[in-house]
């Protein structure tokens, strides 16, 4: 494609975490961006490069994943969708696809996310549930879980609740804006909005939490964990299938951009 | 065993079909009787026969199956739940489990059944969705199948909407209690109620009533295909993973019995 002619599109993506290994393209194995691109590559008879918001481990779900990529403006937004979707298993789907700023980028304008966990709380699993909910069966105590989730919310350095990041950062402090556990029978959900996440922050932040609500840990010892910024004596990550991207949002475009402001979805 | 130890056990079932070979024991396959049996023989050391209220195809889903069978009375019922889900796979887990009147047996004395039928009705399939529901992309007309629907309701000959049974059938006459049709978003929940189903009726039922609801067939064919008791001119059977065995029905036991009554679950 010659570089006149691209333009950038905004994608949103829904994904069984449980069919793929993981968002980043991987020899040999079946990822979310090698299935994109490869469908990408059909449509456009070259190599599409896709960008995620951010890279989701084997197991994540996403229900709001965003993607931008660049390509030539020879086909409308709904001719897209329906190509992209009939060239992808039903595992992942193009929700909505538009055209967007020529400098959007998926991961670096990203202002904020949303991830929720989703545990099922009961004395036996539930065999409809097993793939996207942590069994927890000892009951948990959500009083004493949404005191201790006080202690994340607002600018703290999450350092300790990251794992092994595989590549460095240059800072690991991190705004959460809200933190909201719901119940619904047997189901609880966590929701953590925040203005970007480490690696493994969402897993490792629940994985907390949960300790709290077994009676393992008190809120007390999560807030001096936090302080500590070491990960050390923190309490097993939770299992990956219990995850899902919900939102990612992006600032407003500028009045008088030429194209239109990508938003909220 | 001594026959005089022996009582009879009814266990209430809930399974994601998807992971099985249908219900009944086959060799070299994973099935819920297979799976039933063999943690039986763990706990009581020696063969015990499991009887459902009705085999379940591959794939089809159970949310309370009932299954009987007579074991030593050496266990309570807590116990013998516990130790039953402790041997069996996540994807079944017993419900429920008590002692029935020493003649109770889950399929003869079985009075009625409630079967549910799920489709996905939008232009996609959902990721999340895929082994719980049929995907039918194009819309579907609710009210002409509610319409139809009734065609079915009360004592008929369901010839037409059985498929190779495969073993004799003394009849092919059931009554029909109730069809309920609802809608939840793009989910379509069919309820079937009858006195008993034939092999693959539900699915049958549901096909037929998809064509209609697709503008393929009418009210008065469906009703025609009815009464020809040929199972011939039938569109296709709605594929097993959108079914789920939703209840069992049993009458209420006699007065004076020195057993506790099975009921409904």
């Amino acid at each position: 494609m010659t570089a006149s002619a691209a333009v950038t599109y905004r994608l949103t993506l829904a994904y069984h975490g449980g069919a793929f290994a993981g968002w980043q393209r991987q020899p040999g194995k079946e990822t979310v961006q090698g299935c994109l691109e490869n469908a990408a590559r059909k449509i456009w008879g070259q190599p599409i490069s896709m960008q995620a918001s951010g890279r989701t481990d084997t197991g994540v779900h996403a229900l709001g994943q965003v993607v931008s990529f660049q390509a030539p403006a020879n086909h409308s937004p709904q001719t897209l969708i329906r190509a992209l979707n009939a060239n992808l298993p039903p595992t992942v789907r193009v929700l909505a696809l538009r055209r967007a700023p020529q400098e959007f980028h998926a991961r670096f304008s990203a202002t904020g996310k949303i991830y929720e966990y989703r545990i099922w709380n009961a004395p036996q699993p539930d065999p409809f549930q097993l793939e996207f909910a942590w069994h927890v069966p000892r009951p948990l105590d959500l009083i004493q879980m949404r005191r201790a989730a006080k202690a994340f919310i607002g600018r703290h350095d999450f350092a300790a609740f990251t794992s092994n990041p595989g590549y460095a950062r240059k800072t690991t402090v991190r705004t959460m804006r809200r933190i909201t556990l719901r119940q619904q029978g047997p189901e609880i959900r966590l929701r953590f909005e925040a203005d970007g996440f480490l690696y493994r922050m969402v897993r490792n932040l629940t994985g907390g939490l949960v300790q709290v609500g077994l009676g393992k840990l008190s809120s007390a010892d999560l807030k001096k964990i936090l302080a500590g910024r070491q990960r050390t004596a923190m309490p097993p990550t939770a299992p990956p299938h219990g995850l899902y991207l919900v939102k990612v949002f992006y600032a407003r475009a500028k009045r008088g951009n030429s194209c239109a402001e990508p938003g909220d979805e």
